[in-house]
């Protein structure tokens, strides 16, 4: 018998891997943080001894989510202005009340109540651009969590930095403060293009390319920013990011809902990654990306929330059912982003848009043990016909009992083991007071 | 002081009155099956004395939900078959599995399942129709839930009848036999226009004007229905109703989404309810309803979220998060379907959709007490800026935490106390595991 820390046993394992398999009575055997095992549980349970054996009492057991594009820290701003015309929503709320309010603790509570948000509904691993991300780190480490993130960047001054100059110096610092760090990484993020000058994105690029980081940024969001930037740059905006070198596997570009042929051809051709956020761009009215054109074409696709001020939650799995309806009734076709297709972007391919698929993103010997358990003996998950159906159109992320991050659980039976829950409540309802008493009036 | 029967106290009561009042610490006083009273926590406590306080701890106190267009005995078949092309939905899996399982224990435990799901979830009224409705009728008395129901009816035989005559004595006898009881209404459902001949819609209207009931249809609920019933008709499919005598303030039509600027006018001036179900049309890839035009031309709409083989669940706060962002991102425009709006299709004007609305939609004295309390104190619900905005965006149905309906705890703390959830459960799996054998191979 081969001894090993801990055996999650008694599930229907769906291991998220290229040929989708599931194994309808499972175990998974956990050293330290990986996986060391999968397969039938009778087989695993003849050959591995643990001294903790997670009961997955018939539910499913899957690779953690991965949410590929939000702000953590704007749980802070949830629910405070909706309904309203973009220009408004940003000019007379979002903007001022950044400018206003953020500031470290903000950063630090808003992260940690998002963290707690995150485990709850399944997500292990996050992808984040915001600032003051130092503090956002702090807070993932805290409870455990994953992520890749860096500091966001553009020409003017943020509540974090006066130039871009500095923008930069954070990320850098970023980079050595976690290097080596277990759940931490860090990576570049100019944030758009309507933002940042042609010097700092290739100043960003250099930076990626000295720490072998990826390099992220908002990217077409909506028809008004396409035809802007096609003005100033005098050339479309994907034509644009190749002509200053920024077009390669290195690039994570978020949203991408104004994308013709050509450009998903040359995001194709140079490997470039896509997060999807179908929620953001439904409440903020940006559009329908081409996502099925884009995954017929052979770019990655990871699925993200966007953060709380447009969506306005980090459930994956509501994510997941609104991606899977959106395209369907969009091309008046039933059957694209079918429900495997629509997990595989929060998993196997969200974990390989952000360069971490060799750590996360399926249930296999040597990936990192992010494991998530969904009780499935619920009336709205009864009967069972198909997994991946459930997941994608039943399932809510309340549905998941028990998370796993890197070997270490970090919910059981729904209660956060790494976060005091109550206290990032009673933080964030303090600073959601703040932010409300210094508002505009409506 | 004023003897009451249950005071719930303490919430931030929403009334969905037409004002759209809400009190942020406010009680209610249940009289019986009814509300007596609502206002400042203070006040009501002044003058009502009631042996049983239920303590909304600061949540959110506000109408049950009313669900306005399901099929809810096809619990039984949640995501049998999905991500399929319309017509191979209908024809391989839905219509051979329903004639070859169809029966009054499918009808009555999957009704059952669906009604611990639509209470889970905080509906308190479900408008329903499927066949073997005695069975849903039953269900529905057990669980202690509102509801207004019909047999479908059509040309052809059905599990339960032979000959259009045979469903209209079907639901002759359903008129019957719950003249006069508390909870549950019953109305004539002829199937749709392309299921039933004039004659069963003239018959089906007069059974309706017999007993005063409602009449709901299936309409327009994608472009071939459309074309193939101006071919049928000879003419729109609203002007054959018109035609024919259908038009009026008894009509509930189900869907509606290939409706023209013409067919809009003739339901607002003739009356005619809608009912929304925004999953299911994206689900099906049917299209979007014009709704925010049918609202602003004066159509009273209600929401609902169609059966669990097109959704896959009863969820009608993920159908409220749906229909506001369908729209947004369908017409481009952030402000249309704003959260208020979206609340009062599934309180208020639900209610009026149903010819309830003396019953029920609202938080007022002289209406049921039907009332749920959502518990805001999670991590993703917090920070809290406006309620209509979480309701909609954030809130989930497991969210909610006790549920009355007719002044009846029906769950307290997410336990349900009129139904053994278990034995449901374990009913509907098995039905399921009966499916499964009988199903075609894909």
């Amino acid at each position: 018998m081969i001894e090993v820390d801990k055996l999650i046993s008694g599930g229907r394992i769906l291991k998220m891997d290229a040929e989708m398999t599931i194994i309808p009575d499972g175990s998974i055997a956990v050293k330290g943080k990986d996986i060391v095992a999968v397969g039938e549980k009778s087989q695993i349970e003849a050959r591995y001894r643990a001294a903790e054996v997670i009961d997955a009492g018939g539910g499913i057991v899957m690779p953690g989510l991965v949410n590929g594009h939000t702000h953590v820290a704007m749980t802070c701003f949830r629910g405070m202005a909706d309904d309203l015309p973009l220009m408004d929503w940003l000019n007379d709320y979002i903007f001022p009340a950044e400018a206003q309010n953020v500031d470290a603790d903000l950063a630090y509570w808003g992260s940690l109540l998002a963290c707690a948000e995150m485990i709850r509904s399944g997500t292990t691993t996050f992808c984040d651009m915001y600032i003051f991300e130092n503090e956002t780190a702090q807070a993932a480490k805290q409870a455990g969590m994953r992520c890749l993130l860096g500091e966001v960047l553009f020409d003017f001054p943020s509540p974090n930095f006066t130039t871009p100059a500095e923008g930069l110096a954070y990320t850098e610092n970023l980079f050595k403060r976690w290097d080596g760090d277990d759940l931490i990484r860090i990576f570049v993020e100019p944030h758009a293009l309507y933002t940042c000058s042609e010097p700092l994105l290739r100043d960003a690029k250099a930076l990626a390319q000295r720490y072998d980081a990826p390099l992220g940024i908002h990217l077409l969001e909506n028809r008004s920013e396409r035809i802007q930037l096609e003005q100033k740059l005098g050339r479309g905006a994907v034509s644009f990011l190749r002509d200053i070198g920024l077009l390669d596997e290195r690039l994570i570009a978020f949203h991408c809902v104004c994308m013709d042929e050509h450009d998903i051809r040359m995001f194709a051709e140079h490997g470039v990654k896509v997060i999807h956020n179908p929620e953001s761009n439904m409440k903020l009215a940006s559009g329908v990306a081409p996502i099925p054109e884009m995954i017929d074409a052979g770019v990655c696709v990871g699925l993200g929330t966007d953060g709380c001020a447009s969506n306005n939650n980090l459930d994956m799995f509501q994510e997941l059912d609104s991606a899977a309806k959106l395209h369907k009734v969009h091309r008046l076709d039933p059957v694209v982003m079918d429900a495997r297709t629509v997990l595989e972007t929060a998993t196997r391919q969200g974990a390989r848009a952000l360069g971490m698929d060799h750590l996360v993103g399926e249930i296999k010997p040597g990936k990192k043990a992010d494991i998530i358990i969904i009780d499935t003996r619920k009336p709205h998950l009864t009967p069972m016909y198909h997994e991946y159906s459930h997941l994608v159109y039943a399932v809510g992320g309340a549905d998941v009992d028990t998370v796993l991050i890197g070997g270490k659980v970090v919910m059981r039976g729904r209660r956060l083991l790494t976060i005091d829950e109550y206290e990032a409540i009673e933080r964030v309802h303090s600073i959601g007071e703040r932010i409300k008493a210094g508002m505009k009036k409506p």
